[in-house]
């Protein structure tokens, strides 16, 4: 029951972070099987860190399904490139945050059966959510996402204690996918639509070099 | 037999993954150590995520010789660029397609001895092949080879298709590495030579950001 | 005993290279969850690494101490650049030299519990010292320090050979170990004091393009 949801999820979260990869090889003149390997890298970047972080079997390569999803996600981004008209950069966004999302919960899952710890489970779903991202960005010679002034890795740990909220609350399963999910892209759309800044450092203060 | 070959094969793959970093590293005027740190990753890199995705120890921790052949390349490299008439750019692109070559057969060869399907298999050539080259460009702050127009990570497909076939075929064994090696090498010397650039996505369109 | 020392130096040097991190992410203007991250991946990329390369569960997968340390560290870091006296840049470099220093001698050490040789043993301390402030640099896109033309990785390996003569020599732990440190630190921070610049390629030499 759980593993289907899993597979599910997964397979979701593969293919929108898949699109997002494709989306920026596009931008970025990447061309041919680059864009391929950039798309794959970006979806399947964090699980497979989650996974050799919990010294489990790499989840695509025990489940060659996630490799599918993601190769045709590419696929498919590509042909929609080529045929549909033009898309705006709204939905590289929006695809980056459904992928964060999911995977955010997929890491702290895994991280729990494994019977980790809270804090090492919030940390294994954010390493799940934002790496596969990150190595997008410094493969494309992007500024990361998640260090740029908008609200990303703390969409991600919102989501992630919105989970263990609702999981303490002995919530149905479903909901606590749901919760954290809303949460999660709530947060990280609602910071680029508002324009939510965090200031953790003093206001106005440079430092000295 | 197999194995005799495999590490004959990979020696070599080391240490044409490792003069192609000590010579970007040169080029990029970083100098003392940083040469060999350079190198030792574009060396090995590729071959160490392999070994992390199909969870076996990793080769060279395993069998030193590997180390040694990329520390005594690194050392050949440095001694030929300081007392040899410089070199021409072309030594780096055919170093590194010799390496791309030989890592693409044996990321296919130990995904397959470990019972993946040729999928996964496939995958693995392309991330041996492809990953210590990424690395050395991501540290040294280049565009990715893989990432620029030319077949890089196409002619890698190709060496490992041909490999697939060869193998079907029930060719010789030397054969099939030997036909994958000519392949890979081919379409990766030839998108230079000729100017073969793929195009995926429709001519002459931009992306609307 | 040996693992009291191990688990002691270890937090320091995870609170170090967090301080370090903090401070880069500071300096590039990365804001809330950000800073956190990168000075996460500073503080853990290192030691991640070679756990992965031993085939060791990872250590703060292991022991959550490492992550507390890491995030108390950047809460500090954050609160006193928010409410002291702004700091020099020259805290940046010794934070960055004392885990390199540290994660130096816990690459080798644990290499060599683990039974590997000297020449694989100090290529892991390396790799500890080196890749979690090559990660940080490559993510804040900044030219990695181990790139530069100081004396860093020759530093690490200088502390490497020390702790190897003084362990060839029966003296105490505490020695090796103290040995290490000093000598790592000096080289470092002396190149950087007094301009040591290496150069093995010929003087004056540029290369044919």
């Amino acid at each position: 029951m759980t593993a289907d949801y899993f597979l599910f999820l997964g397979l979701f979260g593969v293919a929108f972070f898949a699109v997002s990869g494709a989306l920026m090889g596009h931008e970025k003149s990447i061309n041919g099987f680059g864009v391929v390997v950039v798309a794959s890298v970006t979806a399947l970047g964090g699980g497979t860190i989650r996974d050799l972080l919990l010294t489990q079997p790499i989840f695509w390569v025990e489940t060659p399904s996630y490799l599918y999803s993601a190769y045709g996600a590419v696929v498919l981004t590509v042909l929609s490139i080529r045929y549909l008209p033009p898309l705006s950069n709204y939905y590289f966004i929006l695809m980056d945050a459904a992928g964060l999302a999911i995977f955010n919960i997929m890491g702290i899952e895994k991280a729990l059966i494994e019977g980790t710890g809270m804090i090492v489970a919030l940390t294994m779903g954010m390493t799940t959510g934002i790496f596969g991202g990150l190595l997008r960005d410094v493969i494309c010679r992007e500024v990361p996402l998640v260090m740029r002034g908008d609200l990303y890795a703390t969409a991600c740990l919102s989501g992630g204690l919105a989970y263990a909220a609702l999981f303490a609350l002995d919530a149905p399963y479903a909901w606590c996918i749901f919760g954290s999910l809303i949460t999660t892209v709530f947060i990280r759309l609602g910071s680029l639509h508002w324009g939510w800044k965090p200031n953790i450092f003093k206001k106005g203060y440079t430092p000295k070099s």
